[in-house]
């Protein structure tokens, strides 16, 4: 049984502190990682997202090959839809999202997580930095955090460099 | 024998780095480590911080117990009371820390450090990230880093998520 | 045989991200490596950069010295001098870098680092913050990622604290 | 969904052994861990005690403090009730009480489980001994084990040392 | 070549300390390992333990199979059996040891070390602790240590559990 | 310096916990630990004890051998002191302990050990139990921890095995 | 709760590759592990397979043996059942599967699975080659995988060696 | 620069050893790795073969994620292209390939060599066996290793599974 | 003392299981380890075979050397001279090896292996593959494992490569 | 507080050794370590050393930086003015020191160390051996280690190489 | 059963190199280890020296004790005793061993070591280098070399320094 | 390609430091390790040294052997080459070579380097030391390193032990 939609959903605290802080023209993000509070769910897999989102990342049905892969593509996509999620909530777009601090428990899985991340930012994509640490909360289940900072001001117009 | 109350002290830089820079409403903050410059120390425990603030963290007075917790709690305190005297120093306000980017290398000290960070920021909080790492300046010794980023503008309305 | 000086270079992105994007008066950079997209080249040591840079740096020439220290000295030279040409390609000064997040792979490797920051930053240096993590992309060669943020705006006045 | 009450349970044996026994004036029980026979259930956080017990314990509901604090917090819970069930089932108290041998997996849960045993003994504690040992049964989910002696004569009048 | 049957041996000490000491009802001994002190031996596998008691074990004769389960068995056997003898030289009887705190250098041995103690103990078994050790003496080539607890006084009644 | 001579201190519980129960003619201490309560100090070596101890435990004052040996050396005499003291406070004599729990971080410590318990026990040892755990409280400078058990009744007569 | 019988199932891939191909009077399988492909489940103990073979391999019903053995019981079972159906699906018997290679990733394993092998080999066993390596498809779950290849011609008289 | 075309290349033993046996119908071909004797060089990455097989393995001309992928998706065509062109030149068809037997270094890079073998066997697969082992000749740069057996007599009819 | 000549032998299993099978054409060996179940003997070094094979190798008779060479030289011979032995007692002839399939714990000893596998092979030399494993049977004194697979048909004509 | 200049301090020995021994022209030097047996001290940092000293090494006075340089420079520093203070005490020159053996703990110490040797051979250098080995006595703060041989003979001439 | 006294044994080779050479007045000898290559034996223990040097050493027969400390106590006797009668075959006296270069594989074995060599040693002693290395030939039962430097002419007069 | 034949080379230093000094009758070298300063080069293998020095070693020309021993038998024959050169340029001959102090990272090298040594040495040997390190300059590619002591005045007569 795979997840239901629940694309309206936003990125929620895991303790006390603020999903999201507004300055001025800025959105601020807290560190998102693949939780789903309303579930109390750590996401493990392609059946902990939604079913249109499996079939988007090329599901293989293999098991071997989806257990491997599974849960680095599960949770690229569950944070950055979270994200999607609470830019638009504020009033914002993708391409507003000016730069990401991505942070991975393994760097192999960077490009599964890269080609995650291009679908989501079909335009002028943010500036990015990747570091890989040695754990995040709650688990060692998490593999990736990303933390987005939003302009909400006039656009700029970097290159891709 | 306790360390003195020190409340006026702001984080200062361990080398040639600015403590803080003013950006026009913004205030960033260089990460802060429990490190008193004046003192040539490392905060290790409790009898590193002021009693008030032993106290205040509910130092049980048994050695065993106080030698587990005590380093990552007089850590925790130090850095956030560093952090609220360098705000107050620039006329702002905690409320108006936005985000809070938190090292650690032990991530089983975070609901130490969680307790603690809900004593400095009774109202709004931050938006946050936590890692982590492999390791921090100057020593082994430091178990917590924390940089905070300050909006002096007119004030948001992020609700807690 | 040592590499061509290339000052005018600015920092390239090695996946689908922005080098930089400019948000109002700020300039956000990516986390900077020190890696070659043109010549497809990770710098290793002191052959990979130009002659000059050796010399400011003090290549003393004797092998085993150049050996352990080159790696980290060419590195930090590559990714601080990649900085430059990018803040001043868009039109703003070193002294207007008001925070770095430097990720390192081992922290002993800090006093090599910190030596060559100051050649960069001789006026007011930026806010700083330092950690040792896992890893870096794209390889294990990497020894130091810097991400710099650039407040184009009314300069401060920061104290060096 | 939080497991029901069940203070009338006594520790049962995972094995050919003896939960308890008794010999002249003496109560021997075997080390007691959190496993729930009768569920089949190794005690893992707080959704596997009652929710009285949870809030004794004073659980957060914070995702990731839970997630990192649970498992010992509630361990430690199950496993001294379990031994006062034990004990009141043999006509004793917990006072009577006298020697804990008390193995960890991680000496720095100490804390938490200190905590836990004073609310169990309000009045005169047993003498103790803690070490930390590589692993006990079934599983390495077990963070602690408890072995119990008690003295059903006349009582002592030991103080606190 | 296997040992010859030595079922009157009781458990000798390897250092200066009594093997067993006798207070009022009680008897309680040294924890035991499978060392023969009057051969200078350590028990590694079935050829150091009476032929009688390889064939209880099930000795099954096929090389690869008693090299990988012979020393825990042996040595379970060994210890077992220098218990029982040390208790009924004292006069009691295996029913009478009320406490075993066994130590393992690896758990997986449990399974085998349990079927061996049932042989011992077809009636009313021991109270029983079990924890997994990082070594104990002389050599790491012990896998189990043994310490018995016995009472000689009226007998109880405790149930299985 | 030395530390002074202090023949009569007691062992001190280091939490919530008594330092002994006496349960009829029994007395049963906590494990003792090289921890003096009175000075918060661990004993890391021959300065931590008094300089009688240390002529009596052939201190060599050459730095190496010292420094190598000193600690548990240190450690076994202020460990089995603490425990006589505590007998006899409790009106009981050292060949009156007939039991010893011996915890150890290292086992190759035993031999050190060894001759230092052959000081406290000139008449009829105790049974001996030894193993070798994964650390102790409060921290990893202790090297050893005995938990003695006291029989006051009237006397055995167990021979040296 | 138990596993229904499945006596009829045959090995299936997990993957894009044949289970088992013909090639003249040979039947070459794949590496079979302890995967239901029907269920999705990896084989992790006794209550993944049928009643009648947790009988047949002499379950405990003590929660720490069945917790430690079951398993590689399970999962020899399981592993060898799979041979056998499919076998018997392609016209042959089990004494015709002329070469069995075993691979372990544990070998002390072994004596386990050899017991299985012999209840699935009572007449003319196969030739047969055991290795110890670092993992298997999918999951560090599976503890052996086993390839065989079977000869449906006339059958040979090789002795047992 | 990227290495010629080599379609015609077959796989060449690296000592001395056949590269392929024939037995009758059958082809038993010598585990293949990606070496190219005659350059004398181990295949690293992208660069290291053809141009044609760089844009079917779908090189993302990204440098880190070409870091991370390429020496896997580089290795795991060369290996199965010389197994083509052996198998070929011995006048066979891939689909007659009955069994590989396939070694990992590591597992996690499983997906990628499965979505390549399925490149080269569009019609019937062989049957397949994967494990992970600690290493392959020459050296740890050795990713995988592919042992292939070829049935070149009349074609059977296994279905997929 | 050196072993007395046995070049009689055949690999005999060390469980239930066959050492070879015939079918048809084919001659199929189980794994062959360096043990002699005659002699109940793992070999160890050069002391284990005969004195003519000492020779063979190159025994330098000097300590260190033969300490640290001998070892793999010894198994090396013992395991295809009982691979010999055996094919020549089912009739067969060296050359008609057509796959060796060769397990090392640790492949520098590959070098060492393959001067001896060219004195066994002087003519055409069997298809080959080499993978380094975590273990073998009985123990970790094994450190290398042959599987034979023989066609005892008309001969095939493959090259070298 | 720095300590006191003491450049007429020679090399002690730690235990019952000769710190130098005079043989003909030739002086042998035991390894120098840097320990101060007056004070009993082992050298940590810059604090051990004299502020001339500390001067002399380009001390930064920034807390993470002499935290992590400053052992390494200062033992250096300690370590070389012992030798060429035992040397002058024997009537030698530093130029008479012909060979140099010098221990680390870490060789990313040597190009700290190389640079405070030129200091101390201005002259001809002596011959020089390097190593990394894995400990020295008395504890592992001591990071090197020299071993000087000084020939008070008529000069050679030996150019630098 | 014990070794026989061999005392006039002088230090042999164990591969191509000279026991000892002489140049002028000095001896120059190889490293000794623990090695009788008359016996082919490596020293392991109390039981491989003769009863006389047991005695010296002060075996306390008891098993534990004996089991830890002997092997470096008795490797200690063994390569002095050889470096002494090779001394004294050359005409030499151990007083005028000038220098030892020591290395050990663990330096806790160093007080024990320092003790036996003052018994070597009870004049003038040699200057002395101790290092603890990774590991040394033949094998890893090897705890202790030791290189001798022997100056054969006139005396000198070193302090104890 | 092979590297050019360059026998007049002699030992060069790698830093200020004199790559031999000549005291009296005496040379004492530097400790040589295979690299070649006139080519910035560290020798990793066959192709780095002369094609007549590879002839000399028993190239095998088989990838897997080459690369497994060419390694350590290319630097020691280039080790001591340049020590052989080095001696002759002073006007001596290897039998003047009285000690070797060798240090490998690996000893299961020895062999291969006591192969070599033996080709330098057809004469009288010198005396021989040899221990196992963690490192030695420049790099982790260096697997030996050998320092020479020459006696240049009257032979001396020593046998081989």
């Amino acid at each position: 049984m795979t997840a239901p939609a629940r694309s309206d959903a936003i990125a929620q605290p895991l303790a006390r502190y603020s999903a999201w802080r507004r300055a001025g023209d800025w959105l601020l993000l807290s560190g998102v990682i693949a939780v789903d509070p309303a579930r109390a769910l750590i996401v493990k897999g392609y059946d902990d997202i939604p079913a249109e989102a499996q079939a988007l990342l090329g599901r293989s049905h293999e098991f071997s090959t989806d257990w491997r892969e599974g849960p680095i593509l599960a949770q690229s996509w569950f944070v950055l839809d979270r994200i999607r999620s609470t830019v638009e909530a504020a009033g914002g777009r993708m391409d507003q999202v000016v730069r990401l601090v991505q942070y991975f428990r393994d760097l192999d899985h960077f490009p599964h997580y890269s080609r995650v991340r291009k679908l989501f930012f079909p335009g002028l994509p943010p500036a990015s930095t990747v570091v890989e640490v040695s754990g995040m909360l709650p688990s060692p289940d998490i593999l990736v955090e990303v933390e987005a900072t939003v302009w909400l001001g006039p656009s700029d117009s970097a290159p891709l460099g």
